[in-house]
């Protein structure tokens, strides 16, 4: 490409210009600032390359608790605490394998050649180890629920293989995540009931690497808890392969993962607080915890350091908010969601009137709509915003939307309106709790872009309400 | 994130389906294929790593029209051929160089210390060279065209270094790279009329890296053609600033930068030929040249890989057309136009009927957007069809679009309504024309659903005309 003049851009026309003056222009002014001076790709480096990785219960969560505790101060907080909760600690225990060993002789040869492949896996979390033992046992290849119900009866002393792949007909990758999900989550489980000794799970992803996914799984307490691992997809195919042609002796897995006593986490909070309205409250966060194997980046670094961006913005270009805003870094959302409950449980204590809460947990790339939980008449409301918004990136306003994190407080106050930002999906499942989701993979102007539209519309709630 | 249902995505909602049911059905289809099956990214894979940049009149070019052929025939071509055309034949003649000899001492320091820092540079497309010679001389700082005037009296015998930035609050990165790019093309003369010796230019780009972008600069004859080298962000603001405090001694540099004789490319075409209206042309492609630093993976294998993509799919689920398509992989988009302009004669020529023209040249991002240049009356029609391809992707249709190679085609046929295919542009600077525009850097879902997008866009205009 080297001629501009002929190339369309439907969306980000030139010059933002509505009959909405007033706001049309304090908006590109917070988009200038974030654009121009904008601190969220500094800031993320910081997390994710001098602190890491952010496990409920590990020693980085508690340098990124003081770290976001101080970084809330200098962007410009009227007031910043910690609200502590009990977390659970779940500690991966060193390095897992999973070893096969299998016949390579060529097809239809008399001999048997043995061989070992080591798959690259990752313990699941949440996930049960084998307590410093190797578990070795006979593979069963399982491509869906139905077909373990077909082979449940042969599944007794076995390793069980679930490789039900991502439907990449599926145009957002975000259907295939949910459609897949169930393995993760009860996999282990629905195995256990059959006697099996463990699980592999088909990484929970569309992408074209061998990286494993790791991510929550949850046992039923009625059957034993069975040490459960994710396996990165050309290992899965090749694993797929090998045991349709019966080539695969047994499977050897290790895993020492294990729970710790429950410890202290904290949610990382920062407020401007309302110069007309100061007991209405809206809240906008991501989480701050992470998933090992990567640095927590896409997930959800980006959403976190987005929020804090809004907060520097506001305060930069002296926007002095009616109402109190919030900026929340919650604690545990990936394996226990502590963080976002206690904050519903204190603002139910303390009865407070919260008037809205928007979350950014979907990876930061380029923003593309936002999803609305609200009654009829809010959503009218925002909807006449949409054309101030639709510049920036986010040309689609839907109903339904929200967040993890703020799900308890949307819970604890029905009349909280809630929202989701909601990014290009194509490349979330590429790095989502993978090895990968790490700084290089965030794009600097995607993040920023993130934070522009969010703060728009923060700005727009701010002045005229739900 | 962990959890999928509370987060809401706006477009590309669930099943797709729409009172235009057969439609529907046939985008899902070609869809699924491209998602599923497709052949795109494991081609532009083959195009990017086994045959790499396409320089015009490189032996690359040559292999890539060879196997290009090859591709639209196994993809499924009723007709493959080659068009000639002569294309210009620009050499790059090895690693260029520009050496700053600097003052290290520190600030108030009354010693100098002399220092030497490379920078990282590329000479500009179409520039000549030192002729094998070092070119050494005092660097002038210039911020823009005005601040040039300001110094024309004292840039004779001097090197100017164009330091024009890429303005960062535009949304669209296309619209810095359309203000910045006079900087690019017409600098160099510009500065030759102040008897400059050679310019270097800050690269077209908002990066976060110190890659130089090269591309096309444009000579004005009335002007010496003084070498021209693009230089790094982070070198030209190290440059910038210690010019800034007079540290900067002087500046050498070396481009073997020329041009050989014209040479013959070719315009690659493949064909479904229409079973009802075969006279009717429609027309789809990219361009198969690229500059030399990376491996032209977005700019243009992507577009190309996509055009082809889109003729693979329809051959494969078994889709006839009514008119006839030609699938076009363009010669020399980036320093001459030589295959669109040929394409346009022949067309012209043979008094075709050429009813449409769509190109993707910004890069294989996530589509966003379509933008089209015709009737009022035609994109009328083209806005009802809207909603049946906006759940892919693209749910922005406006007013103006096309591309390069396809302009000559619009200039010469006035009533042909051409059309260009607008990815997300926020990464696409990051690549263009420089050594990181690899295959790395693309991803293979957004690759497809660009081919998706443009795939559903032909059939409607097959099937219904304009």
């Amino acid at each position: 490409m080297k001629n501009f003049v002929l190339i369309a851009f439907a969306f980000l026309s030139a010059p933002v210009c509505f009959s909405q003056g007033d706001d049309s222009t304090m908006i590109k002014k917070i988009s200038d600032e974030i654009l121009v001076n904008g601190k969220a790709y500094d800031n993320l480096r910081h997390l994710t390359k001098r602190i890491g990785a952010r496990l409920s219960g590990s020693p980085q969560m508690v340098k990124a608790e003081k770290w976001g505790l101080q970084l809330m101060q200098e962007s410009g907080a009227d007031k910043a605490w910690l609200q502590p909760c009990m977390v659970p600690h779940w500690v991966r225990g060193g390095k897992e394998k999973a070893d096969v060993l299998f016949n390579g002789a060529l097809k239809g040869a008399r001999n048997v050649l043995l061989f070992r492949k080591q798959l690259d896996v990752l313990a699941l979390g949440n996930s049960e180890g084998t307590k410093n033992k190797d578990v070795s046992a006979k593979v069963v290849l399982v491509n869906s629920f139905d077909d373990l119900e077909k082979k449940k009866d042969s599944i007794k002393g076995t390793i069980v293989f679930y490789n039900y792949k991502f439907n990449q007909s599926y145009v957002n990758p975000f259907f295939a995540y949910r459609d897949a999900g169930a393995y993760r989550g009860s996999g282990p489980s629905r195995a256990a009931k059959y006697g099996a000794l463990a699980v592999i799970v088909r990484s929970l992803s569309g992408s074209t690497d061998n990286n494993p996914h790791t991510g929550a799984t949850r046992y039923d307490s009625a059957y034993a808890k069975i040490p459960a691992l994710a396996v990165g997809l050309r290992d899965a195919d090749w694993l797929s392969n090998q045991l349709q042609e019966n080539k695969v002796i047994s499977l050897t897995i290790k895993n020492n993962a294990h729970f710790l006593p429950d410890t202290i986490g904290n949610n990382v909070i920062g407020e401007l607080t309302g110069s007309e309205f100061p007991n209405e409250i809206i809240t906008i966060g991501g989480h701050f915890d992470s998933w090992d194997p990567g640095e927590g980046a896409h997930d959800d670094g980006a959403g976190c350091m987005q929020t804090v961006e809004i907060l520097r913005a506001f305060k930069t270009i002296g926007y002095k908010p009616k109402r109190t805003i919030r900026f929340v870094l919650f604690a545990n959302e990936e394996n226990g969601l502590r963080g976002g409950n206690k904050y519903a449980e204190e603002a139910k204590t303390k009865n407070e009137t919260n008037i809205y809460a928007l979350e950014s947990d979907a990876g930061g790339f380029t923003p593309r709509s936002f999803g609305f939980t609200m009654s009829e008449e809010q959503f009218q409301k925002v909807m006449q915003w949409k054309p101030l918004i639709a510049p920036y990136g986010c040309s689609e306003f839907t109903r339904g939307g929200g967040g993890a994190d703020i799900g308890p407080l949307g819970r604890a106050f029905p009349t909280t309106a809630l929202a989701g930002l909601a990014p290009d999906p194509q490349r979330y499942f590429d790095v989502h709790h993978a090895r990968n989701d790490i700084f290089e993979n965030v794009n600097k102007r995607e993040l920023e872009l993130g934070a522009v539209n969010m703060a728009a519309l923060i700005y727009l709630i701010d002045k005229y309400g739900l």
